[in-house]
């Protein structure tokens, strides 16, 4: 059986919803670039086919369907230069928090801010390595944690200072999770063509200025140490996703603080596997009834 | 169509996994004491029907099938006696945490305590109000949000105290998200049976002695302000559950403090719905290979 190299999935010109393997031109590893793909039926995370039925791409999608996507985990100051902008000590351990299924959106998808999240300030950016789980993973060592992950892709946890820290009684759920507050994509690149995910350059522009320049070399908790102390006690299953923190040069670590606006455009990428550009869209106050 | 009152998930002595109407003597609410139930066929969150086929109990399950669980949504420092003995503040807002779906198990399973969470000390039982909701809900108000309710069950959010606060980073997902520190049940109660889910005693028996004993009455949000302000710019979808806090009591409370140890049994219950009775088991360390 063949096995995808960039798993996208896309509204065709044909008008329906396929997962496919993205044809990229050669030399080019962006999959937001790839205008075609060769269709795939089946199970993702199962038996699955890639046919010689080549779609053409009318609009991204999220890389997974809602119901392929199970627990999204996150995790918390895990580059070292971004514990020291948010003025946190190293952890020892990983900081994980969850994000619901309902934040997750595509690489093209506006980032709809709710009207609770107008309130006070500190609408932030977060580019980050997302992990796509492959197999149900339990009491995994490190050495074999890799071999669990489908692939790897590209996401943006979109926070809100306020209501992360200040509102929340600590917990960071609530200012991180609302609908489409973390996008990923653009596609899932296979495991198979990323040896280590812990040498890629990882950055975020905001309306085409760099704000965030770095390496997964930075992590302190690599991709596999993540999942096997994740799977400790905790059975990972397939379509879970982790996304595993985010360097330095967030909005909530200038001086001046740098926060979103309506409309502004962000864009976070990978090496190796693209960019997801998102617009912050206000949500409109509802007329009174 | 008619629509249950006590929904159950569970095995049959045909030994097939049904959902059936519980079939309760007269005078009885705990729904754990059913033996026989109705047999239900179709989408418990759509379309189904409630046939004329009786099946026995051998054993009950968690009332939704994994696949029908969404977002596991818990409150901490929901009850003011309980905030009280945490020397927290009550909070301004819920305080809002997540719990993985493979945390989520049922009404008589064991409660495995890995390796990880034997470490340190701190493993700690919580009886909660567990509402199920129904249908999709976003930006509901407080005066509608019951409307989206299925129905209501009785939770233990299992917690392991080192690790959700001193090792996690101050998050809690970690030290609360271990498989099956989320058992619930023994069924669920549907919503038109429950006028006022904020008015039902609601405890905890540890070896059979009580060590919690409140009411939902003491909440500082109660259910309607809950969901209603969980859904603000968050979809909530059919199949979720929220956790929504516990009394007094517990054992971190206590001087001297009171953990649980192996073979403990736990069990936890709300007034018009039933108990859950668990037991603690330690998992045994493996063999080196």
């Amino acid at each position: 059986m063949s096995t995808f190299t960039h798993l996208i999935r896309f509204l065709a010109k044909d008008g329906q919803i396929y997962y496919g393997d993205a044809i990229l031109p050669s030399g080019v590893s962006d999959i937001a670039k790839a205008t075609k793909a060769r269709v795939i039926q089946g199970d993702i995370f199962g038996q699955y086919r890639i046919t010689d039925q080549v779609a053409e791409v009318r609009m991204p999608l999220a890389p997974l369907a809602r119901k392929d996507i199970g627990t999204v985990r996150c995790l918390g100051l895990n580059y070292e230069q971004h514990a020291k902008e948010a003025n946190m000590p190293i952890p020892k351990y990983p900081v994980l928090f969850y994000k619901p299924v309902t934040s997750v959106s595509g690489p093209v998808d506006d980032i709809p801010v709710p009207q609770l999240a107008q309130e006070g300030e500190g609408l932030d950016y977060e580019c980050e390595l997302v992990v796509v789980i492959g197999k149900e993973a339990n009491n995994v060592s490190e050495s074999k944690a890799l071999d669990y992950v489908l692939g790897y892709a590209v996401g943006n946890d979109v926070s809100h200072r306020d209501w992360q820290i200040k509102r929340g009684g600590g917990q960071w759920g609530l200012g991180k999770g609302f609908d489409g507050w973390a996008p990923f994509g653009p596609g899932i690149v296979s495991s198979s063509l990323i040896a280590d995910p812990n040498n890629l350059a990882i950055s975020t522009k905001l309306n085409g200025k760099t704000v965030q320049s770095s390496s997964t070399k930075d992590m302190i908790f690599g991709v596999a140490k993540t999942i096997a102390f994740l799977s400790q006690g905790t059975t990972l299953l397939p379509g879970d996703l982790i996304f595993t923190g985010t360097p330095q040069g967030v909005g909530m670590g200038r001086k001046p603080a740098l926060w979103l606006k309506d409309g502004d455009n962000v864009e976070v990428s990978l090496e190796g596997v693209g960019s997801c550009v998102n617009r912050v869209v206000f949500d409109k106050p509802k007329a009174k009834l």
